[in-house]
């Protein structure tokens, strides 16, 4: 157990008006988390602090050479006025096997969830009272070693920030558009894909871009070897229903082992689908669609929760799913993970963590 | 022309003693160049001020997301009294192609340039007159958005930072061991492995910690697609003599492209060496080993200019290059590239800009 030290803020922020949009990820709380780490030392002097600048030498790790992993989850003001997270278990082992990758210094998942929780029980006034509101919650770990050598750093910080979001969808649920990457790619067996790393968001910016430019939300990429394989989808993971059975991308080591993915395949398994991960190429896609089986499709990931997709773009064909609506299963998904998250459904999965 | 504002620094630190090896990148000079990007109003407030730490949101891109880059580089103080650059407008053009991929904002040549000559100018007496010392040149742009979401930073800082470093090989030039990976892989077409950028270096420092406990100091890259052609070494460049021939990897998306590599080229094919970029086959090296025909390998980079290759690891097999030594051409090509970054050689290329 940590015995975190805590020092409150003296000036309290103002916290956002009632009416503010709460643009994703712009405002912060008044404290965070920080834990620092020294080769041979090993995690020391984690600490609650006042939310505030970073100090780091210019030859600190993280600006050259990417040493840093991040995680993201949610804590929610529960119908009952507890506040719940929703398995944070699960990001700390996550952050535990993206830092292996990385050679960075674990963390015990004891630790990481301690500090997760301390941090948002100070902080817990920063969440909206507003339907579908929550504070999103960002750890991340950096080398900040003040040596430009090509070696792992000997020394880490640990982090944790708070940002009060409003609903990802503020007008209900949308179907999203996604532009299938076939030029670029972003991470590929043996690589870092599977890893939460700055890496392989930076690998993706530059078709983000395009895609936008072209009307599209997000992007879906294909794998980087035969480049007909389906990964992922932007920031999320991706289902398919086709013919009644769901399928999503099997891990592979590039795929992002999502937490709301993993929720999802429970979930459907629980209500009597079959649910199949496997190796899915856009052919096979394409083929339902022309079929007609092509009967649901959404990404799940732990902003949106649920992402209902409307129509896919590869190469000059534009796929319609059905009508371009909200999937029945899709929407289902949704109420029940937000449900649950949200503490108006039942937690039957020992999912939700109360905050004391 | 950049406009840059001068701040000097009012407590010089002391340099480092005649005697000190200065190992690579550890010591930083007295000054170091910033200068600012906000979306809409482009790059402003060039300066030099006292070297000092940087101050960032915890919320900043480059924390987040990875979006930077880098360059490498050195000011030599040659034979004639004079600060030597090695081909700067390489590294200003490669630094905009690296800028490209990943949505930074391009600086314009001749301000990247002008940048590095005005702050190596002012901290020239950093550069050691010992033999083969030289100032190491560390340019670099990263993303400062404070913002979590998922998109390019609208603000970026470009620094340039300055280490005075030692010779590469203190007891003159000494073969390397190279470990084959043929587990994980450093990038993929379609990916950011020929930009200069943190996700690159993340990837590979799992193989390199591998490679070093097995007694290897570096490690060399297949291709993600079919594991089988060479790409490059560590952080350098390959180049292989077989049979009085020179080849090295044609540059294909997932390979730096180097300038020490492109003047060792040049130089090759101006001795009357037939040279060829292409594709190449680790079962290609292994065919030309075993009929003895594989005369010399070596790598290029900023660091080391030529590291000769003494052995290769490939799963079972340990090739050994010819007597294990250092071979005639390797040798001449280090002595013409560093005699010429040292003024110790007349430059005939154009590639050396002296620093007024």
């Amino acid at each position: 157990m940590l015995d975190i030290k805590v020092e409150k803020t003296q000036c309290p922020k103002e916290k956002p008006a009632k009416d503010d949009p709460l643009l994703f990820g712009t405002i912060f709380t008044d404290h965070m988390f920080v834990m620092d780490y020294e080769e041979g030392r090993g995690w020391y002097d984690p600490r609650i602090v006042p939310y505030t600048d970073l100090t780091l030498s210019p030859a600190a790790t993280i600006f050259h050479y990417g040493q840093g992993v991040f995680e993201g989850l949610k804590a929610y003001n529960s119908e009952s006025g507890n506040v719940n997270l929703f398995r944070p278990d699960m990001n700390a082992k996550r952050s535990n096997r993206s830092s292996d990758r990385l050679c960075i210094p674990e963390i015990p998942e004891e630790d990481y969830i301690q500090a997760i929780e301390q941090l948002v029980a100070l902080d817990k006034d920063w969440i909206p009272d507003e339907p579908d509101h929550s504070l999103y919650i960002r750890p991340f770990i950096i080398g900040t070693d003040p040596f430009l050598g090509l070696k792992t750093s000997r020394y880490y910080k640990f982090i944790i920030i708070l940002s009060p979001v409003g609903p990802y969808y503020p007008e209900g649920l949308d179907p999203v558009s996604i532009w299938i990457e076939d030029d670029y790619v972003r991470a590929v067996r043996g690589g870092i894909g599977e890893a939460k790393t700055g890496g392989n968001y930076a690998a993706s910016i530059l078709s983000q871009v395009k895609a936008h430019d072209e009307g599209y939300s997000q992007v879906l990429w294909l794998d980087g070897v035969e480049r007909k394989y389906i990964e992922e989808v932007g920031a999320m993971n991706i289902f398919f229903k086709i013919d009644g059975k769901v399928v999503t991308p099997k891990l592979n080591g590039s795929i992002l082992p999502g937490i709301t993915r993993d929720s999802v395949i429970q979930l459907c398994k629980e209500w009597g689908y079959e649910v199949e991960e496997k190796r899915i190429s856009i052919d096979e896609i394409y083929e339902a669609h022309k079929a007609g089986l092509l009967e649901e499709v959404w990404g799940t990931g732990t902003a949106a929760v649920i992402s209902p997709v409307g129509k896919f773009r590869w190469g000059d064909e534009v796929m319609q799913v059905k009508d371009g609506g909200i999937g029945e299963l899709s929407h289902k998904l949704y109420d029940t993970v937000s449900g649950i998250q949200l503490g108006k459904i039942k937690d039957n999965h020992g999912w939700i963590v109360e905050i004391k």
